[in-house]
């Protein structure tokens, strides 16, 4: 029986294949719209196959792969950094935005709107380099927790979309992720968090500068935004970064219509997934109206371009990966 | 004999590893620093091991991987394209530098210093979509011969240099470009010509734009540089497009210091390479007084930072694949 263990494997490996790629997933059509796309193009020979150069999947971070409530949790990285920074320094707080940043007052914050927002964003995000600036992210991400569910920021991932990830993955994808959020900051955890490699991670980028400091070359964070990856900025971001037009996109938000635009509008057989937060037990329930991922256009857009609606309350037996476990 | 094809796999297979992989590179000092660094950083349990995700290796295009002489190959297309352009629409040569490239005059152009250079490249390169110029280019390439050598502008890459892309993947590396030249115009023929696929292509990049025209997205190149990816600006896109530090860097001028310095400051082994051009006779002679790939500065720190400098006519055996036939 010397070869017993090729027989086994022989009779394990498909059986694996055959396990349910998406046990998280109810059944239903989110399900089956995933599923029978991702059968249809890896069918050799079949109509709609796609060689795996070809199978590039895209998905939004923020309110896509994990939370978003009650604000980016970039956002909250920030505006804990500015207090951090202000405390070594109070003279940093000089504009209404940064004084109530350096308070941790997010209200008074919120009430400066979008060009507040940007200054504490910018403030927290430059003259520091690269390394050390992900070294505090990854110090951050380990100390602090999310206020509602008392969880670390990179453990509020959905667990649905680890599965579907992983699923793609093990189907030839190269799953991408592109976000309004920083490439710097996404690449902290997503490789953990994802499996989702460095050179996978699109994002907005800051300025930058290349400097040699004590014979030492660093890549330091400047102020000012060199690209924001959202709305047209994704389509755009995906062509200049990847070179080729993804054959799925996921989102959730209206800074996602693009993306799923541009990848839907292709030729040949195509997946266009948008999560509708509708969980307000589990996780949160909001579109139209709301600040943060607000979910308007897109979901009108749905119908017509025929997207998938991923329904978190229907569609999903768990949320988080903590509730397996629980 | 049922497993006889197990034996012939387990007595080639090492055979093939023993072959020589770079046939046309002469042996000597920077042919014995390749194989060492590679051999290095690919023994497993060795002081200088890398893991497959951290065997980054990144080339500047022009010079390096294909001809740069008498002028980058993509202002040629350029100039070409201007003039194309003018026969439809004599207006456009509104400026010195777009009467002189509509008229193909190239000392004329020259003497419009950069300045000239960038409106003509500005003026190829916009008020198309990406797919509409890819098509441009790819029927330049086929269309259009070298004046010196009478080859097709694709077929001039580099013998030697494409033995060492497939070399590094083959022991698990990824080869990425990193060229000043455009992302778009390069991704054109990088894959048939080098194994690179699109992902893996960084350059500079134009302005661009999201549109739906008759109901159909396109991007469209815009007039207006949003990246240069020279200088100091290759170290800044690799770090926004791959995020982790090479740990092989590949030039031949002064635009590639930056990188080559970024790469070898890194902690572990590391390998920077400097393709000296001194063959005038197959190629061309030219460093640090050349108006085109000046290879002056990153001569000098060669040296000190344990470059390895190619001299291309004492380390290549042949330059150009189609002398392989001859």
């Amino acid at each position: 029986m010397k070869y017993l263990w090729l027989y086994i494997v022989l009779l394990v490996v498909p059986g694996l294949a055959l396990a349910d790629p998406l046990p998280s997933w109810r059944d239903g059509a989110s399900k089956t719209a995933i599923v029978d796309f991702v059968e249809a193009v890896t069918e050799v020979g079949g109509a709609d196959y796609r060689t795996p150069g070809e199978r590039i999947a895209v998905f939004d971070n923020d309110g896509t792969l994990w939370s978003e409530q009650p604000a980016y949790f970039q956002l909250l990285f920030a505006v804990d950094r500015v207090a951090e920074m202000a405390k070594a320094d109070a003279s940093i707080a000089k504009s209404p935005a940064l004084k109530a940043a350096a308070a941790g007052d997010f209200p008074a914050l919120l009430a400066t709107g979008v060009k507040g927002l940007l200054e504490v964003v910018a403030v927290a995000h430059s003259g520091i380099d690269v390394a050390a600036y992900q070294a505090k992210v990854a110090l951050w991400l380990e100390e602090t927790r999310h206020k509602k569910t008392g969880k670390r920021y990179h453990k509020m991932v959905y667990q649905p979309m680890l599965e579907l990830l992983s699923y793609l993955r093990d189907s030839g994808f190269k799953t991408y992720i592109v976000s309004g959020g920083g490439v710097h900051f996404m690449r902290v955890f997503a490789e953990e968090a994802y499996g989702v490699p460095p050179e996978q991670v699109i994002g907005s980028t800051g300025e930058a500068s290349y400097k040699v400091i004590d014979g030492k070359p660093v890549i330091m964070k400047e102020p000012g935004i060199a690209f924001l990856d959202d709305k047209q900025g994704k389509p755009i971001a995906i062509d200049r970064v990847i070179g080729l037009r993804p054959i799925l996109a996921g989102g959730n938000s209206d800074g996602d219509l693009h993306m799923l635009q541009w990848t839907t509008a292709g030729e040949g057989r195509r997946l266009g997934l948008l999560v509708h937060h509708t969980d307000a037990e589990r996780e949160w329930a909001y579109d139209r109206k709301s600040h943060i991922g607000k979910l308007d256009k897109a979901l009108d857009m749905a119908k017509a371009d025929n997207w998938s609606v991923i329904d978190m309350k229907a569609d999903w037996r768990v949320v988080f990966p903590y509730d397996l476990a629980e």
